[in-house]
Protein backbone atom coordinates (compact mmCIF):
# COMPACT_ATOMS: atom_id res chain seq x y z
CA UNK A 1 0.00 0.00 0.00
CA UNK A 2 1.37 3.45 -0.85
CA UNK A 3 1.33 5.88 1.83
CA UNK A 4 0.74 9.70 0.66
CA UNK A 5 1.95 12.41 3.27
CA UNK A 6 -1.86 13.84 3.24
CA UNK A 7 -3.71 10.12 2.67
CA UNK A 8 -7.05 10.14 5.65
CA UNK A 9 -6.11 14.10 6.63
CA UNK A 10 -9.22 15.99 8.36
CA UNK A 11 -10.76 16.78 5.61
CA UNK A 12 -10.67 13.34 3.88
CA UNK A 13 -12.03 11.99 7.24
CA UNK A 14 -15.39 14.99 6.99
CA UNK A 15 -15.68 14.21 3.18
CA UNK A 16 -15.66 10.47 3.94
CA UNK A 17 -17.74 10.24 6.80
CA UNK A 18 -20.25 12.54 5.08
CA UNK A 19 -20.60 10.76 2.20
CA UNK A 20 -21.42 7.70 3.98
CA UNK A 21 -24.78 9.43 5.40
CA UNK A 22 -25.81 10.31 2.49
CA UNK A 23 -25.52 6.79 1.00
CA UNK A 24 -27.55 5.71 3.97
CA UNK A 25 -29.97 8.62 2.93
CA UNK A 26 -30.05 7.74 -0.45
CA UNK A 27 -30.70 4.34 0.21
CA UNK A 28 -32.94 4.08 2.60
CA UNK A 29 -35.57 6.38 0.67
CA UNK A 30 -35.12 3.88 -2.55
CA UNK A 31 -35.78 0.96 -0.08
CA UNK A 32 -39.19 2.75 1.33
CA UNK A 33 -40.24 3.27 -1.54
CA UNK A 34 -40.45 0.07 -2.50
CA UNK A 35 -42.52 -0.56 0.59
CA UNK A 36 -44.83 1.73 -0.76
CA UNK A 37 -44.87 0.79 -4.17
CA UNK A 38 -45.40 -3.16 -3.54
CA UNK A 39 -48.74 -4.43 -4.36
CA UNK A 40 -47.96 -8.19 -4.24
CA UNK A 41 -48.43 -10.74 -0.69
CA UNK A 42 -48.36 -8.49 2.32
CA UNK A 43 -47.88 -11.18 4.92
CA UNK A 44 -46.26 -8.76 7.53
CA UNK A 45 -45.99 -5.66 9.59
CA UNK A 46 -49.98 -5.86 8.94
CA UNK A 47 -49.76 -5.10 5.52
CA UNK A 48 -48.29 -1.64 6.42
CA UNK A 49 -45.44 -0.31 4.36
CA UNK A 50 -42.52 -0.10 6.34
CA UNK A 51 -39.94 2.55 7.35
CA UNK A 52 -36.51 2.74 8.45
CA UNK A 53 -36.86 3.99 12.65
CA UNK A 54 -33.23 5.33 13.35
CA UNK A 55 -30.81 4.57 16.36
CA UNK A 56 -28.11 6.66 17.88
CA UNK A 57 -25.66 4.95 19.53
CA UNK A 58 -22.24 5.86 21.32
CA UNK A 59 -19.03 4.12 21.91
CA UNK A 60 -18.04 3.49 24.88
CA UNK A 61 -15.23 5.42 26.09
CA UNK A 62 -13.52 3.37 29.46
CA UNK A 63 -10.22 4.40 28.87
CA UNK A 64 -10.28 7.99 27.11
CA UNK A 65 -9.14 7.07 24.19
CA UNK A 66 -11.92 6.34 22.49
CA UNK A 67 -14.80 8.08 20.35
CA UNK A 68 -17.75 8.54 18.22
CA UNK A 69 -20.76 6.57 17.42
CA UNK A 70 -23.32 5.46 14.70
CA UNK A 71 -26.56 5.52 13.96
CA UNK A 72 -28.32 2.28 12.72
CA UNK A 73 -31.52 1.82 10.55
CA UNK A 74 -33.82 -0.65 10.78
CA UNK A 75 -36.71 -1.71 8.73
CA UNK A 76 -39.46 -4.01 9.35
CA UNK A 77 -41.83 -4.04 6.23
CA UNK A 78 -43.88 -5.33 4.23
CA UNK A 79 -41.25 -6.18 1.47
CA UNK A 80 -38.06 -5.89 3.99
CA UNK A 81 -38.72 -8.70 6.59
CA UNK A 82 -35.63 -6.88 8.37
CA UNK A 83 -33.41 -4.32 6.88
CA UNK A 84 -30.06 -2.44 8.63
CA UNK A 85 -28.43 0.53 7.67
CA UNK A 86 -25.51 1.36 9.88
CA UNK A 87 -23.14 4.36 9.39
CA UNK A 88 -20.80 4.65 12.04
CA UNK A 89 -17.60 6.73 12.81
CA UNK A 90 -15.21 6.02 15.40
CA UNK A 91 -11.73 6.03 16.95
CA UNK A 92 -9.42 4.50 19.09
CA UNK A 93 -6.92 2.38 20.01
CA UNK A 94 -6.90 -1.34 18.70
CA UNK A 95 -5.82 -3.87 21.15
CA UNK A 96 -2.49 -5.15 21.08
CA UNK A 97 -3.80 -8.67 18.94
CA UNK A 98 -5.40 -6.02 16.39
CA UNK A 99 -2.36 -4.02 16.04
CA UNK A 100 -0.10 -6.53 15.06
CA UNK A 101 -2.31 -7.59 12.36
CA UNK A 102 -3.48 -4.18 10.89
CA UNK A 103 -1.88 -1.80 8.40
CA UNK A 104 -0.08 0.88 9.65
CA UNK A 105 -1.02 -0.22 13.39
CA UNK A 106 2.38 -2.17 14.40
CA UNK A 107 3.91 0.97 16.04
CA UNK A 108 0.79 3.08 16.69
CA UNK A 109 -2.39 1.37 17.55
CA UNK A 110 -4.18 4.38 16.92
CA UNK A 111 -7.48 4.35 14.30
CA UNK A 112 -10.53 6.06 13.18
CA UNK A 113 -13.07 4.34 10.88
CA UNK A 114 -15.66 5.27 9.25
CA UNK A 115 -17.97 3.82 7.14
CA UNK A 116 -21.87 2.08 5.99
CA UNK A 117 -22.68 -1.27 6.13
CA UNK A 118 -26.36 -2.77 4.83
CA UNK A 119 -27.90 -6.30 5.38
CA UNK A 120 -30.99 -6.61 3.67
CA UNK A 121 -33.51 -9.92 4.35
CA UNK A 122 -36.63 -9.92 2.27
CA UNK A 123 -39.77 -11.49 3.36
CA UNK A 124 -40.41 -13.13 -0.33
CA UNK A 125 -38.13 -16.25 -0.95
CA UNK A 126 -37.92 -14.64 -4.67
CA UNK A 127 -35.99 -12.12 -3.70
CA UNK A 128 -32.62 -12.00 -3.18
CA UNK A 129 -31.35 -10.68 0.79
CA UNK A 130 -27.97 -8.62 -0.09
CA UNK A 131 -25.34 -6.67 1.75
CA UNK A 132 -23.20 -3.93 0.81
CA UNK A 133 -20.35 -1.95 2.73
CA UNK A 134 -18.07 0.92 2.39
CA UNK A 135 -15.39 2.04 4.90
CA UNK A 136 -12.28 4.41 5.39
CA UNK A 137 -10.01 3.40 7.65
CA UNK A 138 -7.20 5.56 8.92
CA UNK A 139 -4.37 4.12 10.83
CA UNK A 140 -0.49 5.44 10.42
CA UNK A 141 -1.59 4.79 6.52
CA UNK A 142 -5.43 4.54 5.19
CA UNK A 143 -7.14 3.46 2.83
CA UNK A 144 -10.71 2.31 1.85
CA UNK A 145 -12.59 -1.27 1.49
CA UNK A 146 -16.23 -2.54 0.79
CA UNK A 147 -17.96 -4.04 -1.63
CA UNK A 148 -21.35 -5.68 -2.10
CA UNK A 149 -22.98 -9.10 -2.54
CA UNK A 150 -26.13 -10.67 -2.90
CA UNK A 151 -27.61 -13.73 -1.60
CA UNK A 152 -30.63 -15.37 -3.13
CA UNK A 153 -32.42 -18.62 -2.38
CA UNK A 154 -33.25 -19.57 -5.87
CA UNK A 155 -30.14 -18.48 -8.29
CA UNK A 156 -31.19 -16.41 -11.20
CA UNK A 157 -28.57 -16.05 -13.91
CA UNK A 158 -30.11 -12.93 -15.79
CA UNK A 159 -30.86 -11.02 -11.85
CA UNK A 160 -26.91 -12.43 -11.12
CA UNK A 161 -26.02 -11.00 -14.28
CA UNK A 162 -27.77 -7.46 -14.11
CA UNK A 163 -26.26 -7.23 -10.18
CA UNK A 164 -22.91 -7.94 -11.61
CA UNK A 165 -23.01 -5.52 -14.37
CA UNK A 166 -23.72 -2.92 -11.99
CA UNK A 167 -20.51 -3.57 -10.28
CA UNK A 168 -18.57 -4.13 -12.88
CA UNK A 169 -19.80 -0.81 -14.81
CA UNK A 170 -18.31 0.91 -11.50
CA UNK A 171 -15.12 -0.77 -11.82
CA UNK A 172 -14.38 -0.35 -15.23
CA UNK A 173 -14.23 3.93 -15.14
CA UNK A 174 -11.72 3.69 -12.48
CA UNK A 175 -9.65 0.75 -13.40
CA UNK A 176 -10.02 -2.47 -15.80
CA UNK A 177 -8.41 -4.50 -13.48
CA UNK A 178 -10.34 -4.02 -10.54
CA UNK A 179 -13.98 -5.92 -11.45
CA UNK A 180 -12.01 -9.30 -12.07
CA UNK A 181 -10.01 -8.87 -9.13
CA UNK A 182 -12.51 -8.04 -6.30
CA UNK A 183 -15.14 -10.24 -8.25
CA UNK A 184 -12.90 -13.18 -7.43
CA UNK A 185 -11.66 -11.41 -4.18
CA UNK A 186 -15.84 -11.99 -3.57
CA UNK A 187 -16.42 -15.28 -4.54
CA UNK A 188 -13.47 -16.80 -2.17
CA UNK A 189 -14.52 -14.69 0.73
CA UNK A 190 -17.93 -15.09 1.18
CA UNK A 191 -17.41 -18.73 1.04
CA UNK A 192 -18.46 -21.48 3.94
CA UNK A 193 -15.37 -24.22 4.33
CA UNK A 194 -17.35 -26.55 6.06
CA UNK A 195 -20.23 -26.97 3.59
CA UNK A 196 -18.26 -26.29 0.90
CA UNK A 197 -20.81 -23.58 -0.64
CA UNK A 198 -20.60 -19.56 -1.70
CA UNK A 199 -23.01 -18.05 0.47
CA UNK A 200 -24.83 -16.02 -2.61
CA UNK A 201 -23.83 -15.21 -5.92
CA UNK A 202 -21.31 -12.89 -5.10
CA UNK A 203 -20.76 -9.41 -6.22
CA UNK A 204 -17.35 -7.42 -5.24
CA UNK A 205 -15.13 -7.12 -2.40
CA UNK A 206 -11.80 -5.49 -2.14
CA UNK A 207 -10.06 -4.04 1.10
CA UNK A 208 -6.62 -2.23 2.17
CA UNK A 209 -7.24 -0.15 -1.57
CA UNK A 210 -4.94 3.27 -1.52
CA UNK A 211 -3.76 4.05 -4.73
CA UNK A 212 -1.86 6.63 -3.45
CA UNK A 213 -4.56 8.78 -4.82
CA UNK A 214 -7.19 9.59 -2.58
CA UNK A 215 -9.28 11.44 -4.46
CA UNK A 216 -9.89 8.46 -7.04
CA UNK A 217 -10.14 6.22 -4.51
CA UNK A 218 -12.64 8.05 -2.58
CA UNK A 219 -14.60 8.58 -5.98
CA UNK A 220 -14.51 4.61 -6.85
CA UNK A 221 -15.63 4.18 -3.27
CA UNK A 222 -18.62 6.48 -3.77
CA UNK A 223 -19.47 4.78 -7.16
CA UNK A 224 -19.81 1.10 -5.66
CA UNK A 225 -22.20 2.33 -3.05
CA UNK A 226 -24.00 4.04 -5.81
CA UNK A 227 -24.13 0.99 -8.18
CA UNK A 228 -26.02 -1.34 -5.11
CA UNK A 229 -28.68 1.54 -4.74
CA UNK A 230 -29.12 1.83 -8.17
CA UNK A 231 -29.02 -1.66 -8.62
CA UNK A 232 -30.55 -3.71 -5.93
CA UNK A 233 -33.59 -2.10 -5.94
CA UNK A 234 -34.56 -2.68 -9.05
CA UNK A 235 -33.93 -6.17 -8.53
CA UNK A 236 -36.25 -6.36 -5.97
CA UNK A 237 -39.10 -4.63 -7.77
CA UNK A 238 -38.51 -7.28 -10.41
CA UNK A 239 -39.55 -9.66 -8.18
CA UNK A 240 -41.80 -8.43 -5.39
CA UNK A 241 -44.97 -8.52 -6.15
CA UNK A 242 -44.73 -12.79 -7.11
CA UNK A 243 -46.63 -14.98 -4.72
CA UNK A 244 -44.35 -17.28 -3.16
CA UNK A 245 -44.98 -21.59 -1.66
CA UNK A 246 -44.43 -22.44 2.01
CA UNK A 247 -41.72 -24.90 0.80
CA UNK A 248 -40.04 -21.68 -1.24
CA UNK A 249 -40.35 -20.02 2.31
CA UNK A 250 -38.58 -23.15 4.23
CA UNK A 251 -35.91 -22.93 1.70
CA UNK A 252 -35.15 -19.30 2.89
CA UNK A 253 -35.02 -19.87 6.27
CA UNK A 254 -32.10 -22.63 5.58
CA UNK A 255 -30.44 -20.68 3.51
CA UNK A 256 -30.50 -18.07 5.93
CA UNK A 257 -28.52 -20.35 8.70
CA UNK A 258 -25.94 -20.50 6.11
CA UNK A 259 -26.15 -16.49 6.37
CA UNK A 260 -25.60 -16.65 10.02
CA UNK A 261 -23.22 -19.30 9.55
CA UNK A 262 -20.87 -17.51 7.69
CA UNK A 263 -21.40 -14.15 9.55
CA UNK A 264 -20.92 -15.32 13.07
CA UNK A 265 -18.12 -18.06 11.77
CA UNK A 266 -15.64 -16.28 9.22
CA UNK A 267 -16.61 -12.86 8.48
CA UNK A 268 -13.70 -10.23 9.55
CA UNK A 269 -16.15 -7.39 10.06
CA UNK A 270 -18.16 -9.40 12.15
CA UNK A 271 -15.18 -10.26 14.51
CA UNK A 272 -13.95 -6.40 13.90
CA UNK A 273 -16.72 -4.98 15.32
CA UNK A 274 -17.15 -7.46 17.85
CA UNK A 275 -13.65 -7.22 19.55
CA UNK A 276 -13.24 -3.63 18.80
CA UNK A 277 -16.33 -2.45 20.98
CA UNK A 278 -18.21 -1.69 18.43
CA UNK A 279 -21.85 -1.79 19.02
CA UNK A 280 -23.29 -4.90 19.39
CA UNK A 281 -26.64 -4.59 18.13
CA UNK A 282 -25.71 -2.63 15.26
CA UNK A 283 -23.19 -5.17 14.39
CA UNK A 284 -25.41 -8.15 14.91
CA UNK A 285 -28.74 -6.02 13.07
CA UNK A 286 -26.82 -8.41 9.88
CA UNK A 287 -28.46 -11.53 11.32
CA UNK A 288 -31.98 -12.66 10.02
CA UNK A 289 -35.18 -11.88 11.47
CA UNK A 290 -35.86 -15.54 11.14
CA UNK A 291 -34.03 -18.98 10.97
CA UNK A 292 -34.78 -22.65 10.65
CA UNK A 293 -31.84 -25.26 11.12
CA UNK A 294 -34.33 -28.36 10.39
CA UNK B 1 -0.75 -32.60 33.14
CA UNK B 2 0.76 -36.06 35.07
CA UNK B 3 1.28 -38.21 31.98
CA UNK B 4 1.44 -42.09 32.74
CA UNK B 5 3.06 -44.65 31.33
CA UNK B 6 0.20 -46.48 29.68
CA UNK B 7 -2.93 -43.52 30.12
CA UNK B 8 -4.53 -43.52 26.83
CA UNK B 9 -3.54 -47.27 25.74
CA UNK B 10 -5.64 -49.56 23.67
CA UNK B 11 -7.96 -50.89 26.03
CA UNK B 12 -8.49 -47.43 27.68
CA UNK B 13 -9.13 -46.46 23.69
CA UNK B 14 -11.78 -49.84 23.53
CA UNK B 15 -13.35 -49.14 27.39
CA UNK B 16 -13.94 -45.05 26.41
CA UNK B 17 -15.61 -45.26 23.32
CA UNK B 18 -18.13 -48.33 24.28
CA UNK B 19 -18.88 -45.86 27.30
CA UNK B 20 -19.95 -43.23 24.90
CA UNK B 21 -21.39 -45.67 23.18
CA UNK B 22 -23.69 -46.81 25.88
CA UNK B 23 -24.47 -43.24 27.73
CA UNK B 24 -25.53 -42.82 24.12
CA UNK B 25 -28.23 -45.58 24.50
CA UNK B 26 -29.11 -44.75 27.99
CA UNK B 27 -29.83 -41.29 27.03
CA UNK B 28 -31.81 -41.85 24.11
CA UNK B 29 -34.17 -44.51 25.74
CA UNK B 30 -34.42 -41.83 28.76
CA UNK B 31 -35.72 -39.38 26.30
CA UNK B 32 -38.31 -41.44 23.93
CA UNK B 33 -39.66 -42.43 27.10
CA UNK B 34 -40.54 -38.72 27.96
CA UNK B 35 -42.39 -38.80 23.90
CA UNK B 36 -44.45 -41.24 25.05
CA UNK B 37 -45.66 -40.04 28.79
CA UNK B 38 -45.94 -36.40 27.58
CA UNK B 39 -49.55 -35.42 28.18
CA UNK B 40 -49.66 -31.58 27.88
CA UNK B 41 -49.58 -29.63 24.62
CA UNK B 42 -48.10 -31.34 21.57
CA UNK B 43 -47.90 -28.45 18.90
CA UNK B 44 -45.07 -30.49 17.00
CA UNK B 45 -44.60 -33.74 14.73
CA UNK B 46 -48.27 -34.22 14.66
CA UNK B 47 -48.82 -34.46 18.33
CA UNK B 48 -47.07 -38.19 17.64
CA UNK B 49 -43.99 -39.27 20.23
CA UNK B 50 -40.68 -39.00 19.15
CA UNK B 51 -37.48 -41.69 18.27
CA UNK B 52 -34.59 -40.98 17.58
CA UNK B 53 -33.19 -42.05 13.62
CA UNK B 54 -29.52 -42.48 13.55
CA UNK B 55 -27.23 -41.80 10.64
CA UNK B 56 -23.40 -43.35 10.84
CA UNK B 57 -20.51 -40.81 8.85
CA UNK B 58 -17.27 -42.10 8.58
CA UNK B 59 -14.05 -39.38 8.77
CA UNK B 60 -12.45 -38.73 4.67
CA UNK B 61 -8.95 -40.01 4.61
CA UNK B 62 -7.73 -37.61 2.04
CA UNK B 63 -4.36 -38.47 3.01
CA UNK B 64 -4.36 -42.04 4.22
CA UNK B 65 -3.83 -40.52 7.58
CA UNK B 66 -7.39 -40.49 8.84
CA UNK B 67 -9.95 -43.12 10.04
CA UNK B 68 -12.82 -43.23 12.20
CA UNK B 69 -16.02 -42.14 12.19
CA UNK B 70 -19.64 -41.49 13.82
CA UNK B 71 -23.22 -42.02 14.68
CA UNK B 72 -25.55 -39.02 14.94
CA UNK B 73 -29.00 -39.94 16.62
CA UNK B 74 -31.65 -37.36 16.20
CA UNK B 75 -35.08 -36.85 17.21
CA UNK B 76 -37.69 -34.54 16.15
CA UNK B 77 -40.43 -35.01 18.98
CA UNK B 78 -43.37 -33.39 20.42
CA UNK B 79 -41.63 -32.48 23.57
CA UNK B 80 -38.12 -32.46 21.89
CA UNK B 81 -38.08 -29.74 19.27
CA UNK B 82 -34.80 -30.97 18.16
CA UNK B 83 -32.57 -32.98 19.58
CA UNK B 84 -28.91 -34.53 18.66
CA UNK B 85 -26.98 -36.94 20.17
CA UNK B 86 -23.50 -37.86 18.44
CA UNK B 87 -20.67 -40.92 19.65
CA UNK B 88 -17.64 -40.35 17.21
CA UNK B 89 -14.45 -42.24 17.60
CA UNK B 90 -11.88 -40.67 14.72
CA UNK B 91 -8.04 -40.72 14.37
CA UNK B 92 -5.53 -38.90 12.48
CA UNK B 93 -3.14 -35.74 12.11
CA UNK B 94 -3.88 -32.13 13.63
CA UNK B 95 -3.02 -29.12 11.27
CA UNK B 96 0.18 -27.42 12.53
CA UNK B 97 -1.87 -24.80 13.79
CA UNK B 98 -3.69 -26.87 15.82
CA UNK B 99 -0.40 -28.98 16.96
CA UNK B 100 1.14 -25.88 18.58
CA UNK B 101 -1.82 -25.69 20.85
CA UNK B 102 -2.58 -29.02 21.64
CA UNK B 103 -0.91 -30.84 24.83
CA UNK B 104 1.21 -33.66 23.93
CA UNK B 105 0.87 -32.57 20.12
CA UNK B 106 3.53 -29.89 19.47
CA UNK B 107 6.39 -32.64 18.31
CA UNK B 108 3.32 -35.43 17.40
CA UNK B 109 0.57 -34.24 15.46
CA UNK B 110 -0.73 -37.54 15.80
CA UNK B 111 -4.32 -37.99 17.76
CA UNK B 112 -6.77 -40.34 18.85
CA UNK B 113 -10.39 -38.73 20.04
CA UNK B 114 -13.44 -40.38 20.99
CA UNK B 115 -16.70 -38.94 22.66
CA UNK B 116 -20.14 -38.14 23.26
CA UNK B 117 -21.85 -34.62 22.33
CA UNK B 118 -25.52 -33.99 23.32
CA UNK B 119 -27.46 -30.83 22.41
CA UNK B 120 -31.52 -30.63 23.03
CA UNK B 121 -33.68 -28.34 22.37
CA UNK B 122 -37.50 -28.71 23.72
CA UNK B 123 -40.70 -27.33 22.28
CA UNK B 124 -41.56 -25.77 25.35
CA UNK B 125 -39.84 -22.44 26.20
CA UNK B 126 -40.72 -23.68 29.88
CA UNK B 127 -38.37 -26.33 29.48
CA UNK B 128 -34.42 -25.98 29.50
CA UNK B 129 -32.12 -26.29 26.74
CA UNK B 130 -29.58 -28.85 27.78
CA UNK B 131 -26.32 -29.53 26.37
CA UNK B 132 -23.58 -32.31 27.39
CA UNK B 133 -20.45 -33.58 26.22
CA UNK B 134 -17.63 -36.08 27.40
CA UNK B 135 -14.45 -37.13 25.67
CA UNK B 136 -11.22 -38.88 25.81
CA UNK B 137 -8.52 -37.42 23.95
CA UNK B 138 -4.74 -39.05 23.24
CA UNK B 139 -2.00 -37.19 21.61
CA UNK B 140 1.63 -38.08 22.71
CA UNK B 141 -0.52 -37.54 26.35
CA UNK B 142 -4.39 -38.13 27.16
CA UNK B 143 -6.85 -36.91 28.99
CA UNK B 144 -10.70 -36.61 29.76
CA UNK B 145 -12.82 -33.18 29.13
CA UNK B 146 -16.16 -32.82 29.09
CA UNK B 147 -19.42 -31.16 31.33
CA UNK B 148 -22.76 -30.32 30.95
CA UNK B 149 -25.30 -27.36 31.15
CA UNK B 150 -28.46 -26.27 30.87
CA UNK B 151 -29.93 -22.78 29.16
CA UNK B 152 -33.63 -22.16 30.64
CA UNK B 153 -35.62 -18.99 28.66
CA UNK B 154 -37.28 -18.69 32.09
CA UNK B 155 -34.42 -19.39 34.78
CA UNK B 156 -35.99 -21.01 38.54
CA UNK B 157 -33.98 -21.44 41.14
CA UNK B 158 -35.14 -24.88 42.09
CA UNK B 159 -34.68 -26.28 38.79
CA UNK B 160 -31.22 -24.72 38.92
CA UNK B 161 -30.29 -26.50 42.06
CA UNK B 162 -31.35 -29.51 41.27
CA UNK B 163 -29.60 -29.75 37.96
CA UNK B 164 -26.53 -28.59 39.68
CA UNK B 165 -26.64 -30.52 42.73
CA UNK B 166 -26.85 -33.98 40.55
CA UNK B 167 -23.15 -32.45 39.29
CA UNK B 168 -22.03 -31.86 42.33
CA UNK B 169 -22.60 -34.94 44.15
CA UNK B 170 -20.89 -36.32 40.82
CA UNK B 171 -18.11 -34.78 41.43
CA UNK B 172 -17.22 -34.96 44.97
CA UNK B 173 -17.12 -38.57 45.12
CA UNK B 174 -14.13 -37.85 43.31
CA UNK B 175 -12.40 -34.92 44.82
CA UNK B 176 -13.92 -32.04 46.61
CA UNK B 177 -12.06 -29.55 44.64
CA UNK B 178 -13.66 -30.61 41.06
CA UNK B 179 -17.22 -29.03 41.53
CA UNK B 180 -15.92 -25.74 42.65
CA UNK B 181 -13.43 -25.57 40.40
CA UNK B 182 -15.57 -27.25 37.23
CA UNK B 183 -18.72 -24.88 37.72
CA UNK B 184 -16.83 -21.87 37.73
CA UNK B 185 -14.87 -22.78 34.62
CA UNK B 186 -18.24 -23.60 33.17
CA UNK B 187 -19.34 -20.08 33.93
CA UNK B 188 -16.40 -18.38 32.22
CA UNK B 189 -16.61 -20.61 29.56
CA UNK B 190 -20.22 -20.19 28.38
CA UNK B 191 -20.24 -16.61 28.25
CA UNK B 192 -21.58 -14.15 25.43
CA UNK B 193 -18.57 -11.31 25.85
CA UNK B 194 -20.49 -9.15 23.26
CA UNK B 195 -23.05 -9.58 24.90
CA UNK B 196 -22.34 -9.68 28.66
CA UNK B 197 -24.78 -12.16 29.43
CA UNK B 198 -24.20 -16.10 30.11
CA UNK B 199 -25.53 -18.42 28.09
CA UNK B 200 -27.56 -20.55 30.88
CA UNK B 201 -27.25 -21.38 34.26
CA UNK B 202 -24.24 -23.40 34.24
CA UNK B 203 -23.50 -26.69 34.86
CA UNK B 204 -19.73 -28.40 34.66
CA UNK B 205 -16.85 -27.99 32.39
CA UNK B 206 -13.64 -29.48 32.55
CA UNK B 207 -10.72 -30.42 30.18
CA UNK B 208 -7.44 -31.48 30.14
CA UNK B 209 -8.28 -34.04 33.15
CA UNK B 210 -5.70 -36.53 34.20
CA UNK B 211 -4.99 -37.38 37.36
CA UNK B 212 -2.17 -39.96 36.24
CA UNK B 213 -5.24 -42.59 37.37
CA UNK B 214 -6.75 -43.75 34.20
CA UNK B 215 -9.21 -45.28 35.95
CA UNK B 216 -10.32 -42.45 38.62
CA UNK B 217 -10.93 -40.06 35.52
CA UNK B 218 -12.97 -42.51 33.87
CA UNK B 219 -15.19 -43.32 36.38
CA UNK B 220 -15.64 -39.78 36.65
CA UNK B 221 -16.14 -39.09 33.46
CA UNK B 222 -18.87 -41.73 33.61
CA UNK B 223 -20.22 -40.25 36.47
CA UNK B 224 -20.49 -36.72 34.78
CA UNK B 225 -22.61 -38.05 32.09
CA UNK B 226 -25.15 -40.40 34.39
CA UNK B 227 -25.66 -37.39 36.53
CA UNK B 228 -27.22 -35.93 33.05
CA UNK B 229 -28.93 -38.82 31.87
CA UNK B 230 -30.76 -38.98 35.53
CA UNK B 231 -30.97 -35.39 36.06
CA UNK B 232 -31.69 -33.48 33.15
CA UNK B 233 -34.98 -35.94 31.88
CA UNK B 234 -36.28 -35.47 35.77
CA UNK B 235 -36.66 -31.64 35.54
CA UNK B 236 -38.30 -31.90 31.25
CA UNK B 237 -40.56 -34.22 33.08
CA UNK B 238 -41.92 -31.74 35.61
CA UNK B 239 -42.60 -28.80 33.18
CA UNK B 240 -43.43 -30.95 29.68
CA UNK B 241 -47.18 -30.84 30.44
CA UNK B 242 -47.86 -27.06 31.06
CA UNK B 243 -48.85 -24.58 28.43
CA UNK B 244 -46.94 -21.50 27.46
CA UNK B 245 -48.18 -18.28 25.68
CA UNK B 246 -46.76 -16.89 22.45
CA UNK B 247 -44.99 -14.45 24.46
CA UNK B 248 -43.18 -16.94 26.06
CA UNK B 249 -42.12 -19.09 22.35
CA UNK B 250 -40.87 -15.39 21.30
CA UNK B 251 -38.73 -15.28 24.10
CA UNK B 252 -37.31 -18.61 23.58
CA UNK B 253 -36.76 -17.98 19.39
CA UNK B 254 -34.50 -14.77 20.87
CA UNK B 255 -32.62 -16.81 23.65
CA UNK B 256 -31.87 -19.46 20.97
CA UNK B 257 -30.16 -16.81 19.01
CA UNK B 258 -27.67 -16.69 21.72
CA UNK B 259 -27.36 -20.20 21.78
CA UNK B 260 -25.86 -19.80 17.70
CA UNK B 261 -24.05 -16.50 18.60
CA UNK B 262 -21.99 -18.64 21.37
CA UNK B 263 -21.39 -22.07 19.59
CA UNK B 264 -20.62 -20.32 16.36
CA UNK B 265 -18.19 -17.32 17.89
CA UNK B 266 -16.55 -19.22 20.52
CA UNK B 267 -17.52 -22.56 20.77
CA UNK B 268 -13.85 -24.14 21.07
CA UNK B 269 -15.95 -27.34 20.21
CA UNK B 270 -17.38 -26.51 17.68
CA UNK B 271 -14.76 -24.76 15.95
CA UNK B 272 -12.48 -27.96 16.69
CA UNK B 273 -14.79 -30.29 14.77
CA UNK B 274 -15.25 -27.96 11.87
CA UNK B 275 -11.28 -27.19 11.39
CA UNK B 276 -10.27 -31.21 11.65
CA UNK B 277 -12.83 -32.45 9.41
CA UNK B 278 -15.51 -33.89 11.37
CA UNK B 279 -18.85 -34.19 10.00
CA UNK B 280 -19.98 -30.49 9.86
CA UNK B 281 -23.98 -31.82 9.61
CA UNK B 282 -23.12 -33.39 13.11
CA UNK B 283 -21.27 -31.19 14.61
CA UNK B 284 -23.95 -28.04 13.34
CA UNK B 285 -26.98 -30.51 14.63
CA UNK B 286 -26.11 -28.32 18.39
CA UNK B 287 -27.95 -25.06 16.15
CA UNK B 288 -31.84 -24.77 17.11
CA UNK B 289 -34.44 -25.87 14.98
CA UNK B 290 -35.97 -22.44 14.81
CA UNK B 291 -34.90 -18.79 15.74
CA UNK B 292 -35.36 -15.30 15.56
CA UNK B 293 -33.19 -12.06 15.63
CA UNK B 294 -36.33 -9.61 15.54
Amino acid sequence: MTQSRDYGSDTHKERASAWFGQLRDELCAALEAIEDDVTGPNRTSGGAPGSFERTAWERPDEDGKSGGGGVMSVIYGRVFEKGGVNVSTVEGEFSEEFSARIPGAEKDPGFWASGISVVIHPCSPLTPAAHMNTRMIVTTQGWFGGGGDMTPVFPDDQETETFHAAYRSACDSFDPDFYPKFKKWCDEYFYLPHRDERRGVGGIFFDELNTGDWEADFAFTQAVGRAFVEVYPKLVRAKMDADWTDEQRRQQLIKRGRYVEFNLLYDRGTMFGLKTGGNTEAILMSMPPEVIWP
